[in-house]
């Protein structure tokens, strides 16, 4: 079958690659929709997990099942479906632990385009079936349901990791897809202020749509010093980080109150360490927590957040500023989150 | 001083009552508005906390200093203030478990016209004035300010207790003006379907506003069945109690799921139990989690609250169907609390 | 093959069943070592689920590989290996929710002697083997292993659904095989005033030796008298129900602390309702939580109950007084169970 | 009053101080026993809250109360207590939130030899009795009730900010005066496997009689590895650290599992950062949790510690391995603090 991968470090192209085989527990799914994510960018152009050879690409995306494995019981051929980045393996301890997503070891619930090929190909594979995909809700576009792969549950866990109880102020740095749906999130979650950092028009004018009730531009001087700014000198309750680099660590425990928490969900691409001021930490007593996570995968999670779109509660196709049709054209989508365009957020194929 | 009393059970009236004297932590204030509430309404017409005699009535208001103890520190006078319903022991052991509505015993931390005189006075005395009261922030008219006293607490503790996720489906049985703040505080909490139960049509119309997905009338059949029913058989995640009777408990245990939690802050006013259903509950073994409170006072959660007004997240005020002007108008406001018409809410009374 | 059943309401017998099929995540065991459980007899002669014709009884037991289905990776033919009471389905939305035990739906995680046949046969069935099952660890005897199936996990459950905060009083009612396991885990919870209830001088020197700090007869005086005079009239922070009758909770609430937390794990097996006291749950505001639950069954607590008995932690062996020898003595164990002679805490049989 | 102070930097001695002033919700205690602490070494001796002139040092002891405030109402002149050597504001909205030890900024609910002069004087100040003293308990003996001032919440604090649950394998690494009580607390909240991090033999044999599986001596080769081995290459569930320096977090990391969790309460004395690997943390997504901070402090903790030590569950009075007599001999237990002879855990100074 024809797909789209990883030919090796900083190369991509077409590829002729094996159609995927179905397990008992297993669909094989055709695309109706696919959607490149910065994390592919990393993958191909900076090395994140290593070089593969001939790795098909995507996590992102929406399909229609052709093909269910013996024991699959709740989807059949022709079901629309979600699919989630991440498809973790359900009965291991890991999983009874709470903790999905790293099924196997950290991280290896995270299957597509990472311990298998992705959904960049005219056919793909997921594993337990009853467990990791979802219907398509009637009357969803295929744009909104492509982002509830990665950029809604991504954005959601970062707001769950932050812990926000009613009236917390909160910042989240990082204002492109999934810093904005965690925006969303913060928002429907109970924060009272809420700022976003970042600069791009669109991103600033999205985030104050989804519920921020302000933007910080860095460009405008010492971020820490604009968000005590705007607290009185007290900081923050909670520090979303869905951007930046290692060094924002930094400043997210600086701008935090004692009591406070800091929840990532940016991926960490490169550097051996980040690193945490002793004094600001309160020389270890402050009670400043920190915590990174990847999104949890399944299809529970797409369930509820399907649940939260039908009632109207986010409007994640908003994220979607550029519509291309045609399998061919994940390509020109890929290229496009690789360059970013200053009025892109988020493409999406249409196929 | 004037003010207006429970003479004895059934019986009110205006009296000439002690001015409060002020200890070293507390405040006297005079009220700016005041409000009557549902349990005023217990207490006199129902002896909900037994016979009384000329004790001053209400807990809801907005104040204005006019003396401070000595040591107080961040109020003097002429501030105005928001007055929680509830004005812990900061110190006692109850609070420092996490339960300041509790210190000094179950429900020792409602003093307003329980343990001592309430609001509805000339002046009326706060306990831990620091510890107690918020100031009343810039824009923020008396109306709403009198809603955070104990609508907004209450409805917010019912969503807290509720412990909501994102995508929760959620019943708030009642939906007068507490319901009606859980509405809106189990909206900005995550719920996706959110159904209101109730039958008048400005609480109806409010409670959409609010959030709700849906109402539901009791009188349009059997209340169990019809949240079934839109929950396609699988009942809800939780249910707020925040109106009905003893039997909504078995109510709502018949339209929670397995792992579901029933959060009660409806006052219960006379009977000797409420039951549970046992086939229901799952043998004992179903996972359906039962709790009942009391909103927490004291002055952090006012500021939370108002922060979330600040930040255009609730709108309290709109409870307020019927402004009132003038102190002497307390004692309609209470009756037409009492006697609820039609198109009341929420009264409150300007001074 | 052979096996003990339930031939239909107060009636069991040996019958030929037909051999457990294999499906591919299956595992197929003989039984190594079996216990009878307070709910087989609840089973047979309460109908507490309906009655049944020739259903294999029995959830307790540790068993011997003979078949393993084509995806299990973890067992082969000839593992020892210890087998929860409680098998669910890992990758339902319910066990995705956290409420693996009522994956399908309410206590349907409950499959041994429920939806299909139980243990008590020459062969018994496991779903989902690598889920569900867990390695006998060396050096285990098989009477402590058969403890593993019930007894160690829903004594643990209800001391995890209690919540137990360090130094937290706690009272156990019901000090049966399950209740002296959920002093054992309160006492490493940390409890520290750890009251059992009960009166068989067996199961009151085991509780000492568990970790109860004080025992309490219900014969001598009213269980909730006795519990408010050892806390100076004050109640405990937690009640954990593994005994009584529908009253118990009724008491429990009476001797709770407001902001206090009831856990049952105790099978409520006839009657329709039990009752809540108004007045002492607080007229609704005393933030009196009231749970129960099934265990959760599965492979991760099998063998994080295991560690702890490893670690010498925990001793559940102590609770097997009778131990039969033949797999034909299943019979004289279940009657033995059912009958309670006045030296029993547990029986089992060896084969 | 004689008290004995910090002079400056590096330097201490007796000098003549003021005796401290009662305000009407304090109380003014003579000790009865007093202990030196390692943070009086890292103040003198390594500057860490700065340059300071004649602060009065100390803050673990027992004391006498030799006068009250007008306010105070549970202790009254010649009540035996015990003194936490944290005191909050406990009306702070910080304290309101449930950070008590941070009222009124970070770190400020730490008053003794900080804010004001601690405990090493002939008399001593306590701001808030009834909200931060407790009673000597009958039957406890000054050198246990020293080690509830400090020792015990902060090892408490270590576990409980840890949240083990039943299984987990632990790490403290440190099993000085701090690390043995967290090593005690582990056992009792749960732990099974629990491997304590030292080298000094006094410290290895009371770490396994509180709890420890196993102990860890450093030298023995690089700790990560050591614990690796001893958990199958997979890591455990839960570090604590209770010693070792800013490096001790990037080994946290790396032997903690995804999903785990890093509790500190070392006060970290010196150095601008600790650094978190990359890679080991999940490239920022692996649910590696890290905190740290300051014991709660108050009342309610001292009686829930005394409680545990009434029933049994913890012996602290063993830390105690050097007890000197006589108020002037608090200058030789603080250097021996300072100067740690090789079976030193803790002195204490008896009145």
């Amino acid at each position: 079958m024809k797909a789209y991968a990883m030919l090796g470090l900083n190369n991509t192209g077409w590829i002729d690659a094996e159609r995927p085989v179905c397990g008992p527990l297993d669909a094989i799914c055709k695309p109706l929709a696919l959607a490149p994510c910065t994390s592919d960018v990393h993958t191909v152009w900076e090395g994140a997990i290593g070089d593969r050879h001939n790795l098909v690409l995507g996590h992102e995306g929406v399909g229609e099942v052709v093909e269910v494995g013996s024991l699959v019981k709740d989807f059949k051929v022709g079901d629309k479906v979600l699919v989630p980045a991440i498809t973790p393996d359900w009965n291991s301890v890991e999983a009874q632990a709470g903790f999905a997503q790293h099924s196997g070891g950290m991280l290896s619930g995270w299957k597509f385009s990472n311990i298998k090929d992705g959904v960049f190909g005219e056919f793909f594979h997921v594993n337990d079936a009853d467990g990791n995909l979802a219907h398509l809700p009637d009357g969803m576009d295929l744009a909104t349901a492509s982002m509830l792969s990665d950029m809604v549950p991504t954005g959601f866990l970062a707001a769950d990791m932050a812990d926000i109880q009613f009236g917390d102020k909160v910042v989240v740095v990082g204002i492109g897809p999934v810093g904005l749906m965690a925006v969303a999130a913060a928002a429907i979650r109970g924060a009272s202020d809420l700022f976003g950092v970042g600069s791009r028009p669109d991103c600033v004018a999205l985030a104050k749509e989804f519920g921020a009730t302000d933007t910080i531009n860095y460009r405008d001087g010492d971020l820490v010093e604009q968000v005590l700014d705007r607290t009185g000198g007290k900081g923050v309750d909670r520090v979303i980080i869905a951007g930046g680099d290692l060094d924002t660590f930094d400043q997210a425990v600086r701008m935090v109150k004692a009591g406070g928490k800091i929840s990532n969900v940016n991926y960490l691409g490169g550097g051996d360490y980040f690193k945490i001021p002793r004094v600001e930490w309160g020389v270890g007593m402050g009670h400043k927590q920190i915590i990174g996570g990847l999104m949890l995968g399944g299809r529970l999670r797409m369930e509820q957040y399907s649940d939260l779109w039908r009632a109207g509660r986010i409007n994640p196709g908003k994220l979607v500023t550029h519509t291309l049709n045609g399998f061919d054209k994940v390509e020109e989508a890929l290229f496009l989150m690789k360059d970013k365009p200053a009025d892109l957020i988020k493409p999406v194929v249409i196929i």
